[in-house]
């Protein structure tokens, strides 16, 4: 029945509709409604703890990841204000910290820096179009119950993806901790030494100073404190003040060295304005250049959200609902574009942060969210001195861990198709390509899939002496009896594996001249589609031909009635068996 | 092992390889050595006679046919010379007759009439290269063993996509039986009045009696002769003449009523000369435009002939070798390109003739190509004043049951989703085109696919009272333990169904809280790849945390050993067991 369902489009419709209808249920619609009506005192302090800390972590990686978007700061703390709140009403994750993240960031730059973008000019419009429309695909994906087709992209596809689009961060932002721009010189190698000379000495010293501190911060400190047993959350907390207290370190210093090092400029004060503007313009040429730039990030956004999601879920016991997730997800994506923000999703490191500090609920979300809004209003001139140097090693420690070559290995081992994939994935991105990588991945999973579909697992089984179970001829001892072929199909016949199916009997055929009966089993066999069921009639007849006879044996109900519908089974020159045992008494 | 050596792109290579090394066989090469050692007396008298039958057709058609392409006559007769010859030599049916055929003729026109084809102009040209070009890429498939991917074209899309070429060219034809050309009127009324006043009466006349003869010998005379007791082959002798009388008797009647009647007109007289023109055109501007084309074509003809080939074959017990196909049908394309002749597949009305007029081996075949060499050579000045009304009968007749209409209603009572992938296909011919309508039915076709491939069948099963079988408790009466949930999984568990088997447990756990152990039975589990390990190892520990333990039941050999390549056995809260009886002994 459920398939049925899925398979008719009406039923889309009646779905959408049901929402609306008397049985809709409102905590199901808005999540945060389930966890309100249990919230205790003890929730609320942790929660606000956790909010703390995480909102100290946003400042600086709203910031960072605005400039490595290629955008002005503002749009990345402004995305830190309204969707955090939004998710927070409609998602189904408690902690999942949703906020600018650095791979859409990265994905960001590359639709914002191609050609037929990058011409249009403005482009503050065409981040606040890519929110607004990759918003909306994540809604429509919800609406049609898409949640589920995004299955295509598998685990070792999107660990070969973050991989590569780590690299091409960490690419660009070694050039800033130098002082250096990106390069654009190609193979010119003249280009090159010219583009060395504008390194930056002191630019540098900013830069290794900031990773002394964070790396002190993160590492160091928490194992000293440790040992001298101090409270776990104290030592979570000094911990995750690491990006921030390097943030003002860096600022001092540029200010007191006063050399000509890179910072992040003015950062207009005060709230963000609601504006429809993005609204309007995504009608125009430059939404429709930007569309496919906005899918992949709606995809990528919500595969990576709901990854990290889960993870912290499982570790709790909570349950994340995929669907609700494309609604909560889009809705904030939708609210940054309102709001003058970049598109968000959920990040990894920092719903780690806000986990790890105790988090019970979104509370946590949208305590730091007020931080962050008080931050915009009141400290807005203290930023315009921040280091872009110092910006790029808090993004260089946080993303080197997604650089997992080490997983290529281990999923090679264990699984040579998923390797390859991974691999071609990670090569892709690199090569080719951020959006180009993604495509890549995605084709060659489903056309592995396919190929693999179209092998399926076939066994001869004899019978496991004394007993009634029947077992592969090629892995156990089993009896098995003259004119008699029993043939187990371990997977539905359709038409990408009849082919391979027939051939396979052929062959059996071939080394067994002797056959007189073939029965196969269907004990996995949940369909029968109209291409197999074709091949089916004329194996039938072929056999027939050959003097051999064909019988089925443990059908399961709904594929006989399906046969039922037709006359194979009136043509069938042989017998519809229960049991393969009810079989071999017969016919062996 | 026989699906690693598929995946491993290196071994395409040694394959190839493999086909010159010592091993070599040369009668897999060229199937004709393996019939004509065994090849008799009595098959030559047979092969003679359906030899001729199948010649006498091949005449009207192959100028029919190349007329249908938009090309001069010449073309079809060619490419009935050389071509199948190519075909006897490579091919694996004994049977199939190549040639020019409709659907590759009403696809030869739509790529001849792109507007950036027909720009190029020489449209000649333009056919030889298609037959090069789609030879090539039918050589390319074989070396590369794609042969199975062809499966992906599942029946009932084919059935639609011919459906919908049959309607256009049956559209196309009535045009010409009534004297007009085909409309290119739009949406424009006044030019369809001033259309139809092309109307010519004589034309009509012609078109009628054409069809009165064609039904006489193909209905009337066969069952009148069939009462008087004709031998069997007599009679399909006669009836397979209809045609050439057909085309005969309009040619007198033209003549004799001097009307302005549209003619083939003059077909170059002698045989057609080899040339590498195409060759050398097919590297040009106009071989990268007709590529995409040759490609669908090649696509089409590859499957179609093979499903033809097969249907054959199946009737006599004989074997059909994809692979070596695509040899012998680019060998025949290739062939068709240089003796001037358009692209070439099997026919299915031809392939049928020749069949049941008897013929045993492609030794029929050869005799037909002898037979047209010398209607090309001394028969062309009569072929210049065959009326086109005639021909446009002739493929009418042809064409008409191609038209399934109703296998579109068998299909979807057998199956919905099949029904609705060949009406989609069928629509998508007659909406958006030849080109647009196979990718259309192949593309929902694979997403379909996907689609059930992320529903796997699964069931809680419980056993059958006194027995050691295990079945669904939704259809069968059997025995269930508190506390204890047994799952049978249908299907591997990839990355496409690994999220619905969580929510299907999870909403199995959520019916029945006091669960205790979970088994989840493997019998139809042949492999579990990355995506889907790392969630059962999530699912593991998500289970440990709510106090449930997870088990594993009927794992295949090579299952367990992917496993032990893991730490996953060993995290296992559970226990693996060889049979569900076991599981049932020690937890129900």
């Amino acid at each position: 029945m459920e398939r049925k369902k899925r398979e008719n489009p009406v039923n889309y419709t009646l779905n959408f509709i049901a929402m609306f209808d008397n049985t809709f249920s409102l905590a199901r619609f808005l999540p945060i409604i389930g966890w309100l009506k249990t919230y205790r005192r003890q929730d609320l302090a942790d929660d606000v703890f956790a909010g703390v800390i995480t909102a100290i972590l946003l400042v600086p990686q709203g910031i960072a990841y605005a400039i490595l978007a290629g955008l002005p700061p503002q749009l990345g703390l402004y995305a830190s204000i309204l969707p955090p709140i939004m998710y927070a009403l409609f998602g189904t994750s408690r902690t999942l910290s949703v906020g600018p993240v650095s791979i859409a960031a990265i994905m960001i730059a590359s639709a914002l820096t191609a050609p037929a973008v990058a011409e249009l000019g403005n482009p503050i419009q065409s981040a606040l179009v890519l929110s607004l429309e990759s918003g909306i695909i994540m809604l429509l994906m919800a609406v049609l119950r898409m949640g589920g087709l995004v299955n295509f992209i598998s685990h070792p596809v999107l660990t070969g993806f973050t991989s590569g689009a780590a690299i091409l961060i960490i690419g660009s932002q070694i050039s800033q901790t130098l002082g250096l721009k990106s390069p654009t010189c190609g193979v010119d190698m003249a280009c090159y030494s010219n583009y060395l000379q504008g390194f930056n000495g002191p630019t540098l010293l900013i830069s290794l100073s900031a990773l002394a501190v964070l790396l002190l911060f993160s590492q160091l400190l928490p194992a000293l404190l440790k040992k001298i047993d101090v409270k776990p959350a104290i030592i979570t907390a000094v911990s995750k003040c690491g990006p921030l207290l390097t943030v003002v370190l860096a600022t001092v210093a540029v200010s007191l060295l006063g050399q000509k090092i890179a910072v992040v400029g003015i950062v207009p004060s005060g709230f963000p304005e609601l504006t429809v503007n993005a609204l309007t313009d995504s009608l125009s040429e430059r939404g429709k250049l930007l569309l496919p730039y906005a899918g992949f990030i709606a995809l990528i956004a919500y595969v990576e959200s709901v990854a990290i999601a889960k993870v912290t879920a499982n570790l709790r016991g909570e349950k994340i609902t995929p669907n609700q997730e494309l609604i909560g997800l889009g809705a904030a994506n939708i609210a940054a574009a309102l709001s003058g923000g970049m598109p968000v999703a959920g990040g990894f490191s920092r719903t780690m942060v806000n986990f790890s500090a105790g988090a019970r609920t979104q509370m946590a979300m949208l305590i730091a969210a007020v931080l962050l809004a008080i931050a915009v209003m009141y400290c807005s001139p203290w930023f315009a001195n921040i280091p872009k140097a110092a910006l790029a090693v808090i993004i260089l420690v946080a993303i080197t861990p997604l650089v997992k070559f080490k997983n290529i290995l281990h999923t090679w081992a264990y699984d040579r198709g998923d390797g390859i994939a991974e691999l071609v994935t990670l090569l892709g991105v690199l090569i080719l390509g951020i959006e180009e990588g993604i495509m890549l991945g995605i084709m060659f999973t489903i056309a592995s899939h396919l190929r693999k579909a179209s092998h399926p697992h076939i066994a001869v089984v004899g019978r496991v002496p004394a007993t009634e179970h029947f077992r592969n001829i090629k892995r156990h001892h089993v009896e098995t009896w003259n004119h008699l072929l029993l043939i187990r199909i371990d997977e539905s016949l359709t038409f990408a594996n009849i082919n391979y199916i027939e051939d396979f009997l052929a062959t059996e055929l071939k080394h067994q001249p002797n056959t007189k009966h073939i029965v196969l089993i269907f004990t996995s066999v949940s369909d029968i589609d109209t291409t197999a069921l074709e091949a089916l009639e004329s194996l039938n007849q072929a056999l027939q031909t050959a003097g051999k006879t064909l019988h089925i044996a443990e059908a399961k109900g709904p594929v006989l009635d399906k046969l039922h519908k037709t006359d194979f089974l009136q043509q069938l020159t042989g017998q519809v068996f229960f049991r393969t045992e009810d079989a071999v008494k017969q016919l062996g």
